[in-house]
């Protein structure tokens, strides 16, 4: 079993090869974090994953949640003690500050443990991520006091939090909520509303519950501008931090899911009976930018879940196709005698293994990627260094989060069909991964919102410079490639759709600006599907470029023939060559399409739109 | 409620229109359906399923079936009246022979009427669908007291039917079956083995169960040439038609699933007493031959389950973004008492409405242009105009089946993403229609299996002419198209996808005979969905060109400003736009993409075979 949730091998060659993850330990906020301690890390992740979260999943598909009378919600009860190791290891403070209980790692290592908690069980991990974001606004926004009172309580498990964004007619529109904030003059004000769809909104495995409420103080100005975050919590927190009394805040119920039934969410009704108090967290009216600051880290974890179910989703499919015997080799023509074959070999289902692999892979490179800019954001030295990361986890955020979600949903439904009918029943594990990865796409900003966000906010920032920017490491990449002989075609592909990027990106922004808008955003989500294909096809070639030169080492030559023959024989050759073919998989069988997709966006074609309301039918 | 499950002006546009159904009354077969007949068929149908079959869609989901200790399985409650008004309106036999109790309809209209009903509940007519198979298998290969004893009780719906082929190590791979069946002297065979993945094997809403059965006679030879075709009921049949004593065909377990929880998918162990006989239907070990014969209709139905599935979502979507409020106009820009407005205004979700209605009107399109394939086989009069339809009915068929399921589960999934985070609970039916459809890509031959059937069997049959008559067809429309000047672009694209098709196909047909063969099948699915694509393209370019001659009429002049113009008053116009402007949208944004897959196709590279199995990882 160990083997399945993710694949080692690539996690180190992603931390240690690719990311280098170890060049952060030469500086003093990181140096403990050298090759010995980072695979400890990943080594002791593992196992609490696989030992204590993995059988959990079951249970927490099977039960889920129940809002008892009391107005309490029973998680699944085998939570409690998976709970109780989790917090024993302090896994959930993994990136943070050791003043306030953290542990003061680099998160590209903290995305390598989360990868395998999540994989074992996202709806358990899920209580843990959104407590992680409450505290991160609380250590962003608070007073010392909140700061004091909250953090090490979170950090440790003891407390859990949340984030009450949405209310039912204010989803994807925050600025339409309706919960208001009264102040009662002695700093405090008096919260009253109803959330929806809040995730471990009300649960029973901690003392308390810190839930950050975005609300409107009575006579602020209309919209997002008029939005104010406030610190909630559950039970009222004494000065000398003890609990005080009941918050008024109360589960009125809780939804059936498609999938995700161990995370419960809740509909929270805050001061029902007039008794519901919070504190700001931060200053008047600018909860909408509260919220903005935080997105980045939460977008990005929810590309991590989806990522971490496809990964688990891949492991299980490519295992069960090594022992499922089923039909005869291709080759074998009609003969009534020849052996029946493990499925791996069947051409389709390669294909679609290899399909999941490439986009497997390239969602472990890009979301550690993305966790290294944060490291290297927080260890600039200068405001132009810091600037140039911080643009760039801007301009990952809405890839990370809608791209690869979308990905991930697509590899868990080829997961399912690697396993045949044994995929659709319960017994196995495949189904529930794909029930549990579609609110991914969903949740923290639809796909179509990141689409949004990467059209309208991130192409055009700063004229365009850090998405040029980007493209350029990509161009980087390739001109490292381009002294690799083995990689020729492959780079010369990669190579030819980031320039078509280039060009249709410049001219979609220039139409989303114009009289043309409207068509313009009717590509916004065809525009983040080809970024995410052509930044994919660059983790891909920048893996082969490390992959090759291991090779030529192992194999003695620059040569495809001697790598094949070394990787017959040789375990870590054989990993290297899977890189190879995996990007020479992506170049020439996925971004065809994706040169097809960037001339339907260039087009910009207006039918979408021009279609009338009345001829959608219906 | 009444518009939901199936639009009725595009049943109807393509009955009529496309279709020309009503041409089918001018031979004596159908004489009685003209058009009055065939609207009112529709009309009932639409009635029996929104007023009857949808209401227990909820119940089907959240109750499902369970597996008595008494070995029967109960079926959801609400099944038994709904099934009682389902018999009484004989719509099981809509096709068949009067003879034996049929009603003597075109396929074409029948699929209008299966379209509403599977929509309005799969699962439930899952038992039908399955029934009606078992019928087929009956009418084509049993003795006529076979026929005389099953079938008038089957289409009057007191016993039904189904179809054991699978087993625990033969799923795919039928010739791996063990189940055996051993010669009693009397003309009966002694069946002993078990099944497993029997939809409707065992349940409580007939009074008896006709099994059909594959299993192999001692001595026979092994794989697919040494299968028997055997008729099995539950109860055997007396000589005068009443019920005999129970024939140990034992309901073992049933299977939780994804979805379509109301059907039940049995495990059935026949013989486990040494009790269970059943006789020969057909011929000695010509059973796989009998299950081919009878492949194109199941898989078609499979085909017709996932639209029906797809255009319910697509009808819930379309009317949910008309009745959501949320956000303002792209246009208002930042202006904060900018009403909010319904979300079908935003260009990413009429992206999405307009993906969904393309793929389900190709959809509605294509399969009942195989309904009318099978009818005019059926009234061919000549040897070669017979094997004319029964060709093409052999193309379409892996792409109805492969093409269509696998878009459906795309459809079905926008249809949750519209509804946001309603779309993932089970208070809304987004979520269920997607958990139905998942399993559609897999039964009745996994979609991997259509891809090779299309590719080995279909492609190059009878030296490819088959395969080229059916381009040839598409030529036909293009020519057509080509004389209506605001089809213009549209025309061009499709003819320039079609000629591609034609060359790659070619060149893949070439491959797949060659040294080159696992690399080729390497990309079958890849090219099911290329001509898929081209397909709907083709469906849609067809639809244009009867739209616009519609428009012309009804604008008085071929002009696109006059077409809007007169859709904007006229329901009529602004359906016929509708058709105009979504084939604008396919052969812009979908085409492109189909272009890069042909060129994918065309280079076949060899990555995803030439990949060492332990490049794989895990």
């Amino acid at each position: 079993m160990a083997q399945l949730i993710a694949d080692r091998r690539d996690v180190d060659f992603v931390l240690h090869e690719q990311m280098q993850v170890t060049e952060l330990a030469k500086n003093e906020k990181f140096a403990e974090f050298n090759k010995k301690t980072v695979d400890m890390v990943v080594t002791e992740a593992r196992n609490l994953a696989v030992k204590a979260i993995l059988p959990t999943q079951k249970e927490s598909d099977e039960v889920g949640c129940s809002l008892e009378k009391d107005g309490t919600v029973k998680v699944p009860e085998a939570f409690h003690q998976v709970n109780a190791l989790y917090n024993e290891g302090e896994w959930l403070g993994m990136i943070d500050e050791p003043d306030y209980g953290g542990q003061g790692m680099p998160k590209t290592l903290s995305l390598a443990a989360e990868e395998y908690f999540i994989g074992a069980n996202p709806a358990f991990m899920l209580y843990h991520g959104l407590s992680h974001g409450a505290a991160n606004l609380i250590k962003t926004f608070g007073t010392e006091a909140q700061k004091k009172a909250y953090l090490p309580k979170i950090y440790s498990g003891k407390w859990s939090g949340t984030m009450l964004l949405t209310e039912a007619e204010a989803g994807s529109d925050v600025g339409a909520l309706q919960t208001t904030a009264t102040p009662n003059g002695d700093g405090t004000y008096s919260i009253s509303g109803t959330k929806i769809f809040i995730s471990g909104g009300e649960q029973n495995m901690v003392e308390n519950i810190a839930h950050p409420v975005l609300a409107r103080i009575e006579g602020a100005p209309a919209g997002t501008r008029g939005i104010s975050l406030f610190l909630v919590p559950k039970y009222r927190v004494n000065d000398d931090g003890s609990l005080g009394e009941f918050n008024d805040v109360v589960c009125t119920g809780i939804e059936e899911k498609m999938g995700l039934h161990g995370n419960a969410t809740c509909t929270l009704t805050l001061g029902g009976k007039g008794n519901c108090t919070g504190t700001l967290l931060g200053e008047e009216n600018k909860g909408m930018r509260a919220m903005f600051l935080m997105m980045n880290e939460a977008r990005q974890l929810v590309g991590l879940q989806g990522f971490a179910t496809a990964t688990a989703s891949y492991l299980y499919a490519v295992n069960y196709a090594r022992q499922r015997i089923q039909g005869k080799h291709m080759t074998a023509g009609k003969a009534a005698d020849a052996p029946s074959v493990p499925i791996i070999q069947h051409p389709d289902v390669r294909r679609q293994l290899l399909t999941m692999k490439a986009y497997v892979e390239g969602m472990r490179s890009l979301i550690y990627y993305g966790g290294l800019t944060h490291d290297l954001e927080g260890l600039a030295q200068s405001d132009a260094e810091k600037e140039k990361y911080a643009d760039r986890t801007a301009i990952l955020t809405p890839i990370i989060k809608g791209y690869i979600t979308d990905r991930a949903l697509e590899v868990t439904s080829h997961g399912i069909q690697v396993y045949g009918g044994y995929g659709y029943i319960q017994e196995y594990p495949m189904e529930q991964l794909m029930r549990d990865c579609r609110i991914f796409q969903i949740y923290e900003g639809t796909n179509g919102i990141q689409a949004m966000d990467l059209l309208g906010r991130k192409l055009g920032m700063k004229k365009g410079q850090p998405f040029m920017d980007y493209l350029g490491e990509m161009e980087k990449t390739i001109a490292e490639a381009g002294k690799i002989s083995v990689l020729g075609h492959v780079t010369q592909r990669v190579e030819t759709a980031v320039n078509r990027l280039s060009e249709v990106a410049v001219s979609l922004a220039k139409a989303s600006v114009s009289d043309n808008i409207l068509n313009a955003y009717a590509y916004a989500h065809p525009f983040l599907d080809v970024t995410g294909d052509v930044t994919f096809a660059w983790m891909h070639l920048w893996r082969a470029v490390l992959a090759a030169r291991k090779l030529e080492k192992l194999a003695g030559a620059a040569d495809m023939e001697k790598f094949m023959e070394k990787a017959a024989k040789n375990k870590d050759a054989a990993f290297y060559v899977g890189s190879l073919k995996t990007a020479e998989f992506f170049a020439t069988n996925i971004l065809p399409a994706t040169m097809g997709k960037l001339d339907a966006i260039a087009d910009v074609n207006g039918a979408a739109v021009e279609m009338p309301d009345a001829s959608f039918g219906g």
